[in-house]
């Protein structure tokens, strides 16, 4: 229960932003719900600032979570934004975060993509000679020099744990063997080149892991410099910090990250003074700002076991079930958001209200002994929660979204 | 490749109600869309009539595809419909199916869905004893006799196949053990107890499985029907059959089904002369009838590997990407629908556009050599597309759905 610990619960009730539980439901409306916690966000932002060099700039990317709110209060703590598609470019820019500081990557960009990126003035990473091609020709319709970056998919792979996007064959950017040629095709075209993009993995927990990537990448982008002339306004080293979910996983080490960083970061600077080194982030920036949050609608015992039954589940929170990524199904945190402090314990399953046996919040937990109405709570739920979930699966309500 | 065989396909373009693939695509007005053809809805439920016992009613359970023209629709084709929320509710009786041929399911009745159905005259299918006494003081409330189900957890396990849903400890239901004391409680209340749920299990593929689950819940039901009074109006045995997705896969042989039935059906007819005998479906009413439609964006080789990227992806047709309830990815049914008799192959993955590497709709497929253009295919996604995938993710585009 190690994370709920950097909550208050006076009296057994969890308070976030400084107002407990049951009121933040009837601020909410509803139950299912999830709050996210503006002190958590900056403070997440201020310890990389603290441990990692101070000139590296810090991007977020809204995919992890793309409430209006949650990413207007980001663009008054990042440095740029990572946008997937044209939708989440408006929500970039909507929040006041300037073009230039804002690069749509995803290896297949709609026309719309496209176009929305280039009509607005906002880095286009190509992925692919296709892309680069369609973005010049929009480039000529529109009357607009492109502004674009070109994504690298690295010639090592991450050597363990979390998600890798970079290495062998990919579906992402093209490979640094192909680079070369296409960074003598932009040049010869009507775009302005101005960065790289190498995002070599995801949800890594292992500091060794993400201190060699950041290695190669920094390896991989001295070679590359050269290639690239002088306009090379930024290179973006992609992010990969994870955050802990299960029990046993502990937080990545960013000090010693951050220490290690010295050694490609020196050399590095000197070969490209002028340019913008990002550091890109997404879960690891808000996913643990956020709870979901839902009741217990009743609890019952069948055949010896205690199943409490909630209105949340798979349709709001579908990576807490299981069924997101993971080959394993294991308990995100979770609490009785209203029985903190309770001595008295029960084993017991917690499940979503959905009619399958996939939606399941928890299996065989220790919880206090909850009773009907009671609020049932899952940490780490502020990254691919809502959005990432199929929030139209048995037609319930949709969980509303505050931002404290 | 069989699955594709039982559409037409003139000079090698996929044709679905009379139109080609690529005028669908102008009607749809975008990729990607799902496109659910009536005449196999209408095929389907001819075949269960025709193979099963013919005084068996068929139930169509809403949560599998909620697409409005759809269910209204199959409100013609079928005697009944199940329903998991008020929403769901609601598309049903706007269909004009009568209230009393709607039952509504579910371990986490909210409040809403519990007034919507009470208020509705709709079945409500308890599951505990807290729901009983909900919907009786819901129809205190309202002046409303409430008409009441009750769902079993059955005292056996289906042996194999498929997903289990019944037997064992389980949030669904009443354990068989517990029903005698509920059924008396009712008996006791204001309530209208009208039938028996027992959903032992879905998307089995083996007829011994469904043979020998059918007859445990007759069996079951033989037990309880003394207990139930006069008043059994219906029992509902639950579906349970499955639709072939891989290639290992065999369709159900319904009509082993349907011929071990009568070693059941005669006593329990005997025993229930005035009840309706039901069988509830989802997916294998509509699962074969519809396919998934998106458009090659992008071709690229990386490191040797040919990729495919469309413009559609997991947040459309999630299960189809290996991310919902398997444990192993294996590709659906996939093809080029315009490319249906191209003699040239290749070996190819094809990815959707979302920037995740769980974005994939096919690994290491042979499919016609595609082209930017082409419009891809996945087939078996008619059920539990579109509603059970995560759409907001990454804020792209909806798809649309249309039935032909």
């Amino acid at each position: 229960m190690s994370i709920f610990e950097s909550y208050k619960a006076p009296q057994g009730v969890l308070e976030i932003g400084g107002l407990p539980l049951p009121r933040l439901a009837e601020r909410a409306g509803q139950t299912p719900f999830f709050v996210y916690d503006r002190s958590k966000l900056g403070e997440r932002v201020a310890l990389l600032r603290q441990m990692l060099a101070p000139e590296l700039r810090i991007h977020y990317s809204i995919k992890a979570n793309p409430m209006p709110a949650l990413v207007q209060h980001m663009a008054s703590l990042v440095d740029g934004f990572d946008v997937a598609s044209a939708g989440e470019m408006r929500m970039a820019l909507d929040a006041g975060m300037p073009a230039r500081h804002v690069s749509m990557a995803g290896p297949g960009k709609s026309s719309q993509d496209l176009r929305g990126a280039v009509g607005a003035g906002v880095t286009v990473t190509l992925e692919s000679a296709h892309q680069l091609e369609a973005v010049e020709r929009i480039g000529r319709e529109l009357g607009v020099r492109p502004r674009v970056g070109l994504r690298i998919n690295p010639d090592f792979q991450p050597r363990s744990s979390g998600m890798r996007m970079g290495g062998g064959p990919r579906q992402f950017g093209v490979d640094v063997e192909q680079a070369p040629a296409l960074l003598k095709v932009i040049a010869e075209r009507d775009l302005d080149f101005v960065g790289f993009h190498v995002f070599w993995g995801s949800q890594c927990l292992d500091p060794g892991t993400v201190i060699a990537a950041q290695r190669h990448v920094a390896e991989l982008v001295m070679r590359l410099a050269d290639l690239a002339g002088d306009s090379l306004e930024f290179v973006n080293m992609g992010g990969g910090f994870g955050i802990p979910y299960f029990d046993n996983e502990r937080p990545l080490d960013i000090g010693a990250v951050g220490a290690a960083m010295q050694e490609w970061l020196t050399p590095l600077r000197r070969r490209l003074a002028g340019t913008r080194l990002i550091l890109e982030f997404g879960r690891y920036l808000v996913g643990e700002a956020g709870l979901y949050v839902c009741r217990v609608l009743d609890k019952k015992v069948s055949r010896g076991e205690t199943f409490l039954i909630t209105d949340g589940g798979l349709h709001h929170q579908l990576a807490a079930s299981g069924n997101f990524g993971q080959v394993l199904r294991r308990n995100y945190p979770v609490a009785i958001g209203n029985r903190m402090d309770s001595g008295q314990t029960e084993t017991c399953h917690v499940v979503g209200c959905l009619c399958t046996p996939l939606d399941r919040l928890a299996d065989n937990v220790v919880l206090p002994a909850a009773e009907i109405g009671d609020l049932f709570v899952v940490a780490q739920s502020g990254a691919y929660g809502r959005s990432a979930s199929p929030s139209a699966f048995l037609s319930h309500p949709l969980p509303v979204e505050i931002l404290v």
